[in-house]
């Protein structure tokens, strides 16, 4: 169930142990009908990319594969019965590895409605959509001080997707907007990145997230380490301790929570929702039912282990399905142990800092590993050649601010009125 | 007012006429920040190019130009107070230009919410995702006949746009969906398409149009002339005379009417909403007021001069520009006179029908001309290379099946039922 690194990952790997086993039928069961590439989401955000060229469509990818697919949203489960329950109905297994990824979490935040999340595509074009409608409301804003709230924006979560996001609207901020929109000085532009913890990147090389701070703030980006948002509001947020921002834009980076559904599974959960299980991935008192990627905590595995990353999920949809093999070959089951593989966080053109194997470095030849290390993982040839092709008109042509979606959320737009300056 | 082919083409040919005059202002209201190139619209529906790469941004095509641009919707007429009233506000004027461009027009259908039009970025956007979201639901669909229901696609039109979305919708059917979904024989699917008069592409020319009809129906699309839509419903059409057809997806391209704003104008207006305009193109009563393209007949004007084309409008636009020019130089109006420019229409992959200049060809070479023509009109260096890598990843790569907006309109997915068969 799902159809995102882990679930995908999964079902490639069954296919491959299965191959020779026509009695074994592999089901992948996914809401959306395309694998989605999240770590370039930011830079559809920023309009470097196109949202279609980061996401696979799940039967190009399965081509002459046997593998079924089911386009459903997955609505329960019935373990006793050995069922899931979809949005068109239920569908019975006799192993089955939950792989359902995350939603945001905003820890209950008052105002949770003014944020905008960014973890899945429809996220990143809406916003993308919504910051582009602003920056129109700005263009024509008569009231100075009004222009510039309305130019604040605010990035709360200083983990890899905050950092990126905040480093590539500075990108687009001051390379591409202030030089088309006669009503946006840049002096009026202010990026905001708040985070809860001392320093952003946690969970990063020490060394390298400082570096990476420092890199920010030459760039303008003002780092608020240590400071908690309390409250979003219509045109502001409140920092714990009283302080008051007035902002255009909440991005929310700052946390997610597993997929609601597995609230209804038995046994115990983590602060994230996510799933208590063996270091064989399965549910304690249900051995042929597999948990992984952020739907899963391996009992007793240390904090960096359980971080909401790609390379985790993978690894751990390898080991399920190589454990549901296992099991229908009879054989006793492997433990999960997880290699991380390194750290890469771009900084926007031509900058980013990266961590491979010990190996600390940044700036442009980091750039160019990143890009690299991004492409070549991107599923499909025709992809790789789409978003390489992104990349290179990125550098020659100007970046694409046309508003795709009519404006959603806009309290400007709902309003409706305000001073008409034509810039 | 307006930032379509009419209202750019007269905001660029003021801004020429006015060069050398600082007094005057030229303000291009527009409620899309881009302008949208209308005929590649069916190729959005078919996954052959992506939709950012036919809009461009106003202010990447205003660039150093001077003219203002005001994003907002226009809400209203004061011509006695010269001012046009906006969602942003009021805007005051000494002469204007009206280029709202055109909805589409539903003749009253009973049902109107079952089909989906075809005019705007967003409708195109729309109807691929929905056809999509079909394709899934017919992917998954047991029962034989509800299958071939599901996959029955009705184009209302037999108009340009009506005979392109049919040719592309064929293209992508048949060559990419039928090879990957497992549920979908090519024998299920069915392309119907339903014009009111005896011939397709009226105006255009007769042996051409025939040319066409014999080319659509050896690619396997039915063709209902003389036939008139009754009644839409959730699943079906019903034809005048009775005969209901079980049909998966309704496309609307039988007609446009113009902007509604423009019942609020003086004078008279013809059947589709549009202002009567003197043969030089203003208001009878307003010698400063102009209305251009899908907002317009002049008086006196043969029907295929009304026909709702570009070519039209931009001719159009320059003469108004240019009265307008004359009228702040205190000179008489000249009056409009339309050039035809010939007619392109594409029938998918490999083949077209083009009258140009008065010859006649059809087949791969004038499918050659027609990527030609189009390409070069399309705005600016880095669409133009866009959409030409987007036609040359057409030939090598399947189309893009990915359905990136949630399932709006559905039935299916709304209710929530169906009997679940993964493929």
């Amino acid at each position: 169930m799902g159809g995102g690194f882990g679930g995908l990952e999964a079902v490639l790997e069954l296919e491959r142990r299965f191959r020779d086993d026509p009695a074994v039928e592999i089901t992948l069961v996914s809401e959306n009908n395309y694998f989605l590439f999240t770590p370039l989401l930011p830079q559809i955000v920023s309009s470097t990319i196109e949202p279609r060229h980061i996401v696979q469509s799940l039967r190009d990818i399965r081509r002459e594969r046997r593998f079924r697919i089911l386009r459903a949203r997955a609505t329960g489960f019935d373990l006793a019965r050995r069922q899931v329950a979809t949005s068109v109905g239920a569908l019975p297994f006799d192993y089955l590895i939950i792989a359902l990824g995350s939603v945001p979490n905003f820890f209950g935040l008052e105002g949770a409605e003014h944020c905008f999340p960014l973890y899945s595509l429809e996220h990143a074009v809406v916003l993308r959509d919504h910051l582009l409608d602003l920056l129109e409301h700005a263009d024509h804003e008569p009231d100075p001080e009004r222009k510039r709230a309305l130019l604040t924006l605010t990035v709360v979560g200083g983990g890899y997707t905050g950092v990126e996001v905040a480093a590539e609207l500075r990108d687009l901020l001051f390379r591409h907007v202030v030089r088309r929109y006669r009503g946006i000085p840049a002096d009026d532009v202010r990026l905001l990145l708040i985070e809860a913890t001392a320093e952003i990147l946690v969970g990063v090389d020490p060394k390298l997230a400082a570096r990476a701070r420092r890199k920010l703030e030459r760039k303008g980006i003002e780092l608020r380490t240590e400071a908690r948002v309390a409250r979003a509001g219509p045109g502001e947020v409140e920092l714990k301790g009283g302080e008051k921002v007035p902002t255009g834009l909440v991005i929310w980076t700052a946390g997610v929570r597993a997929n609601p559904l597995l609230e209804s599974l038995p046994g115990p959960k983590n602060p994230a929702g996510r799933v208590l299980v063996t270091p064989q991935l399965h549910l304690p008192d249900h051995p042929r039912v597999f948990a992984i990627g952020d739907n899963a905590v391996v009992k007793g595995a240390p904090p960096e282990h359980t971080v909401p990353v790609a390379p985790l999920a993978m690894q751990q949809a390898r080991v399920a399905a190589e454990n549901v093999a296992r099991g229908v070959a009879r054989q006793a089951y492997v433990n999960f142990e997880y290699r991380p593989q390194g750290m890469l966080v771009s900084l926007g053109m031509n900058d980013a800092v990266v961590n491979l194997m010990g190996v600390r470095f940044s700036g442009y030849p980091a750039w160019l590993l990143w890009n690299a290390v991004h492409l070549l993982k991107l599923v499909g040839l025709k992809k790789q050649l789409q978003v390489a092709l992104d990349w290179s008109l990125a550098t020659l042509f100007p970046r694409d601010t046309s508003i795709l979606r009519r404006p959603a959320r806009c309290r400007l737009c709902e309003s409706g009125a305000s001073a008409a300056t034509p810039r």
